[in-house]
């Protein structure tokens, strides 16, 4: 589907046979042929030393073009034992944001011996890049573009274009500044190919541009580029001075990356550890503080139930309904939240309107609480003939679980959101184990109160 | 940071107190000055009569601009109301792929009545692209595009994007066809802007160009645009033969739609009920099944429990150590399943090597259950002195139920990817339900075991 003469598959295939072959020549003919993220994809399916291999045959432009694509794993691998002359032809073919994305995880002595061999000016860019927190519109802009100056003509920003277009990659527009670099305009390719030669940039570009400063948090620049449709975004420093710029496909990186994020944290894991190379012993290390949380949460339900021993000693079935009526509110708070985290994340809701979202989600959890009291009361019922006082505490302990859970589930992640906390890192382990703890309360004292009085 | 001049913040607030003022004509000279993309989210915090007020005083381009920005909500409320031959000068001006998504949601008489109003070339447009499958590129692409045939000039083509500026927004390229149709190459605007005039399109031309073809999913095409780095790619009928493009901002929406469903997913709610606006009933009506399904294994707990009841009257103890050993697992096997369902979204995890990840998650449980084996073991001796049994069981229990948890956690989604499951729409509540029954049933058999023998 990608080309007509074969599938991604079959090209992956026939790669996989001509290196099981050992025919390196025919190989290298392949490669040649290859996109560069298609070598990526499968040099991610090979083993260690055959990774290296191959990474080893290719041409420095192609090299420079797969390294970008590789996920952090393959990358890792083949950075650890690249030599310093090769890495620094493929970090000079590279775009600033990328060379100063692999210098940054370079040991400190290599990273300088890197810096040192390529050329003062992108070196400098490097290093300025470098400095920009990693997370903000200046740790993923390119510093990478072309400009004009106002007063000159449109075709001496053609000729600008010419002269950057070994440089620049994926031109889509021209940024035009004043005499104090400051950005006045855009003027898209579209624009220019319409536009008189001899036409002063000033007259056909357009002004006031959506631009992002170089401070902004990363995913409120994904927003702005989604909101406005935009592929590329200018950067301006504090001074409206021009210094970068990002493309769309850095965006969509941020995209799927915060998306990750929400999702992993909603499981109560970090991202951390999302690395499939990083050691056996390390992931349980990430993972054992949240745990921790719901430990002490099972433990304190376990103080509740010690507390009502009598009660259980009394009627010993009480403890069959106790995990369907636990898990259930769990199951009705981890709906609820998932959706608000989901909708404050892509702005369906709005967090200002907290009584609307939280009456409506109280309402959808008592239709819920009423349908399974009912259902399980019946059950019960049936299953426990003529105890009346049980099918009424069972149904009245999930009917009470699940109303609550869908509270808890849409005001904690609310709550978080407005004192500053991420939502999704701090709900789901928070209310799944707060929801334990009240569920099995209110269902032994509603059984004490029913049955034992 | 958008603007100089004022933050979106301070636009919104400037725009509502001129409604509020009922200073329409004020308000309709601010809005001309507003970009649609902030329109759009001004109109959704009105309330639904402030709505309609401020759209119809929009004029017809902006209208057409501001209406594909709109959250379903305040765009199902809008179309509503509208009078078809406003509604038909709107659709006029929209991209086709826009166009088609506005006339499905019309009553079937007003969509025949918008079709008839505007020019038969373009209701003819619309009406196939309506004919394509949703969730499939011909469902999301547009027909407005700039094509030439590889034996015009560039010049020629220069005119043709000349003519069509009008009609297409965000030309990137142009597409380069055979005398059959079919798509032979891509003239990137920064080639045709560096070339002769004179020259021959096939000779500048970029040959053999990624495309998708018609039927092909929509999350492939994303998978696609998003491993090229494209920012719009053509699209092919089965001969061949060019039919629309997707542009990117298209495929962000793709993407960051199936984020959501995943999210959503994973914790056992659909994303029918995503919209806000859903009537409460019907939310509570699409959470009911899958909540059942977890009540059916609460209820096969409950009986296991009950098959055990001989013990826990024994060792009453024994029940309040239930909700720890169950909920632990569940928390790992929520975790485990997290990571693996969206690690087989974003590719990061090679289906193909089962054994290798299921290992990996397999040590990483033992480890969790071995550290909170011993930790409950040791609180349960100081909780209740001199019970050597009892902390056996009790450690012994969360650790089997953590154990298993994450090899469940892992297999699952991976199975249900192979036999060609949704991993995310199964896993959450299946894996929940089936780590309590088997937490629980291990937990009681320890103690039957150990404890009465």
């Amino acid at each position: 589907m990608v080309s007509a003469m074969s599938t991604p598959e079959e090209k992956q295939k026939k790669l996989l046979d001509l290196l099981e072959d050992d025919d390196i020549r025919e190989l290298i003919g392949e490669l040649k042929l290859s996109h560069p993220a298609d070598i990526a994809e499968f040099l991610q399916l090979l083993l260690p030393h055959e990774k290296k291999l191959v990474f080893s045959v290719l041409d420095t432009k192609t090299a420079a073009d797969v390294i970008v694509e590789l996920d952090d794993n393959t990358r890792d691998l083949i950075l650890k034992d690249i030599q310093t002359k090769r890495l620094s032809e493929i970090v000079d073919d590279l775009e600033s944001d990328d060379a100063a994305d692999i210098i940054e995880e370079l040991p400190e002595e290599q990273a300088q011996e890197v810096l040192d061999r390529i050329n003062d000016e992108d070196a400098e860019e490097i290093q300025k890049l470098m400095s920009y927190d990693e997370e903000s519109a200046g740790g993923i802009m390119q510093a990478e573009l072309v400009s004009v100056r106002q007063d000159e003509t449109v075709a001496s920003a053609i000729e600008e274009i010419r002269e950057m277009s070994g440089e620049v990659e994926d031109i889509h527009s021209v940024y035009v500044t004043d005499r104090a670099e400051r950005l006045v305009g855009v003027l898209p390719l579209r624009r220019m190919i319409l536009a008189s030669p001899t036409a002063t940039v000033a007259t056909v570009m357009e002004k006031d541009p959506i631009s992002v400063t170089v401070d902004l948090d990363q995913e409120e620049v994904a927003r702005i580029v989604k909101k406005y449709d935009l592929v590329v975004v200018p950067v301006v420093d504090a001074a409206g001075r021009l210094v970068g710029r990002i493309t769309i496909d850095d965006v969509v990186d941020v995209l799927e990356e915060e998306a990750t994020e929400d999702i992993i944290k909603l499981a109560g894991a970090t991202d951390d550890e999302y690395a499939w190379s990083s050691s056996v012993l390390r992931s349980a290390g990430t993972r054992l503080p949240w745990l921790f949380a719901s430990w002490i949460g099972g433990l304190v339900v376990s103080l509740i139930i010690g507390y009502y021993h009598d009660t259980l000693a009394e009627v010993v079935v009480l403890a069959a309904f106790m995990p369907v009526i636990a898990g259930m509110g769990g199951n009705v708070s981890a709906q609820s939240s998932t959706l608000v985290v989901r909708g404050i994340a892509i702005g369906s809701i709005d967090v200002k309107r907290l009584g609307v979202v939280l009456f409506r989600e109280l309402r959808v959890g008592i239709i819920l609480g009423v349908t399974y009291g009912i259902l399980l009361a019946l059950v019960t019922h049936f299953l426990y003939l003529n105890i009346v006082k049980l099918w009424l505490v069972v149904g009245l302990g999930i009917f009470a679980s699940m109303t609550i859970a869908s509270a808890m589930g849409t005001l904690v992640p609310i709550i978080f959101h407005k004192i500053g906390v991420d939502p999704a890192v701090a709900s789901g382990p928070f209310i799944s184990t707060t929801t334990d703890i009240i569920s099995n309360f209110m269902y032994f004292t509603l059984a004490t109160l029913i049955i034992l009085r």
